[in-house]
């Protein structure tokens, strides 16, 4: 069994088999992670480009890593020193990165449906880094494959995801990969920041942070990018964290403990509390972990990597 | 057969013989590109620096990348975060880089002579990725392998080479590597950008593009450099398109096919139409490939490699 | 025998038998670097982070070169274009790398501590390649492998540093490598830039350089960091250089001859006269080139190589 499309775009276009496929050989690649030598032949002579248009550290790390665990050349690409400044389009410079005869392309840009159109346009394997405010399936995955970890089952899992849902690719892409699942997904923040008619994609919202808390197993807490404080959606970051910060005090009103995750990077203190982000139930640090066998799972499948599904 | 002087640093100063050396190296590790595994162990052990001293994208990636073809380990250098920054001499960098047991340096640089100079002054074999507006000679002989592809000799063959003749290092390459084959060359562009007494080269010069259009089987078309415009060189982009810019209504004209070149990044709808970049004439993409074809043949050749040149 | 603790923090914390094998195990991978191939599978399947918070070159290439010519995975993460300027902690930061699976960490950070703080909180081996103005423990061991390559011994051996101590990290890895060799250290500079105090470490301190030159073997020339010009340390660059400055003459009234070393970058005319640091006395580059090998050893023997040090 393999991706239909030979691309990795958005989890809103991988169907539930193909999510339970990437979870299965993602276990594979986090056991080669605790060996002595990480390093596997799987994508010896394979050049995957990270074309990254964003600046970013931990994903393209984490891409990183999983290029040279599995043997690939790995070639990076960033637009602050590129001819991009110079005018060419993305097209050009994608053809152009596509004909020095790369297999795969890692794209992280700033508008949404960028990894899309690479498809459409190459002949290269493209995987969706993150396209503006749309979608971020390899975090989305990374998450499910730490959620599984944790619970037996996402048949009935219930996921609150809380905090700048209208500006997040990652609450994307955990939507629609938890809802293929049969998770049942609450979100939660300020009105401001969630957008309008979302519960026609099959989620809850809820716009009070200790109702939710009564109500969850998972919480995936989203970072508030600081720049929007003074944009008007929400008075100042010590309302926000009054209201929505997760806090050991809200926590303990829960019946019954709650996985705690975040996309990383943490403001300790704004959307979640420094103990929190440190205690026993939070996943923060396996979902980076993950992250990478997830992305090495995702580029040898991409690659062409049978795996039996049974 | 090989390099005598263990450097490329210009196309003027490498002889004809070699060329053909080269544009049948290049041939091998062409053919290398289009297999699964695109990774050979020529160069393992070796160390490649890659000196930017401009910032390029293109040039880079695609030595880097013809370096992790050869197995080499490759170490990229850029300007922007160096010690040149401290006050440092070019080649006191150079020196301290070569303490560092490297085997090869690819250097961009602003000054024209910056390769010479370092050819001079380290033991290291040099090659030239652009100096100033001097040479560019990767450049040069990628055009030629791609020229080659599409015609059967350079003996008699016209090549029209249009645009900032006097800012430019692919003009000057290609002009040696040229005439050296034997192909008549004629530059075009506005007065203001073609050098006074370039002819003495063994060039021709036009100064009217429809003109040369009747007259070529290949047109090279320079990039304009968007900074150009305010520098008085000519009045707008439009009015350089109007004169000189490269359409398919212009090429229409021709009694013949003429194969269609261009450095990249292009500026479409500036120095060449949309519709000509991609037309079937157009090679724009298989340069590209050729480029690190070329340079995979430089670096195996000036490491030592041997070839039968018969 | 091994590092005791896992880490190279400072050479104030490292013992006399262990700065010892270190000087044994450089001159094996030295002798590497004059082999043709030099790469050694020793690190095959791991991975080092250069986690770079201050902008460097040589240190980092020197690193890079070392991981890869062991065969090493090698990833570079540098502040610039990071999530520490999202205001993610230097904890989280190193946590999440960490939580890649990642084996040793070099770390450079403008703060005194800042790798024995990432020592005490991560699994990983911490490499301290510049903390601040308090020390940078490669540079202190290149130093030392260069000098011993030039003198018999340590015991009683006359080492002068000269310059801005106060500033300067590579001159306390000096004096804290040096004395437990059993040097003999004396500071020389304006009295501006030589701590208070700094005797109780056990070195001697002098104020006029030609006193200096007559009474050591070695001199190392600290280099006068440009901007501190208009900081009121000293008048001038001029003034600095009639002052302290290492010209022939001053160098030609001792009686014997004087290893010349300075760490780099040089300010030519500055601390240090054109002609000096081109001597037959120098061995800067030496210094250059043992950099590397030194890096290997501490790479080969914080990840458990094991040396015979009879």
């Amino acid at each position: 069994m393999n991706f239909k499309s030979g691309h990795l775009l958005g989890l809103e276009y991988v169907e539930r088999d193909d999510i339970e496929l990437i979870l299965k050989t993602t276990k594979s690649f986090r056991e080669i992670l605790d060996r002595p030598i990480k390093k596997v032949p799987t994508l010896q002579g394979k050049t995957v480009v990270n074309l990254f248009f964003e600046p970013s550290t931990r994903t393209r790390i984490s891409f990183e890593l999983a290029e040279k665990r599995l043997s690939a050349d790995s070639v990076n690409f960033s637009s602050s020193t590129s001819s991009v400044k110079k005018g060419e389009t993305l097209l050009d410079t994608a053809r152009n990165i596509e004909a020095m005869k790369i297999d795969m392309v890692v794209i992280r840009h700033q508008s949404p449906g960028a990894a899309h159109f690479l498809a459409l346009n190459l002949d290269a394997n493209i995987i969706n880094a993150g396209d503006g405010a749309h979608e971020h399936p390899t975090q989305g995955l990374l998450d499910m494959v730490t959620i599984a970890e944790q619970h037996k089952t996402f048949e009935g899992l219930r996921v609150g995801i809380v905090g700048d849902i209208a500006h997040s690719r990652v609450a994307l892409s955990n939507i629609h990969g938890l809802l293929k699942m049969g998770a049942k997904v609450t979100l939660c923040g300020p009105a401001t920041l969630i957008p309008r008619e979302i519960d026609k994609l099959g989620v809850e919202v809820s716009y009070n942070i200790d109702d939710l808390i009564q109500n969850v197993d998972v919480l995936n807490v989203l970072r508030i990018q600081l720049e929007r404080q003074d944009s008007g959606f929400f008075p100042s970051l010590r309302e926000y964290h009054n209201y929505f910060g997760i806090t050991r005090e809200r926590l303990e009103k829960a019946t019954r403990p709650i996985t705690i995750m975040h996309p990383g990077p943490i403001n300790r203190g704004v959307e979640i509390a420094s103990d929190v982000a440190d205690s026993e139930h939070s996943v923060i640090l396996n979902q980076v972990t993950n992250g990478v066998a997830v992305r090495m799972a995702i580029l040898y499948l991409l690659a062409g990597g049978e795996h039996d599904t049974n």
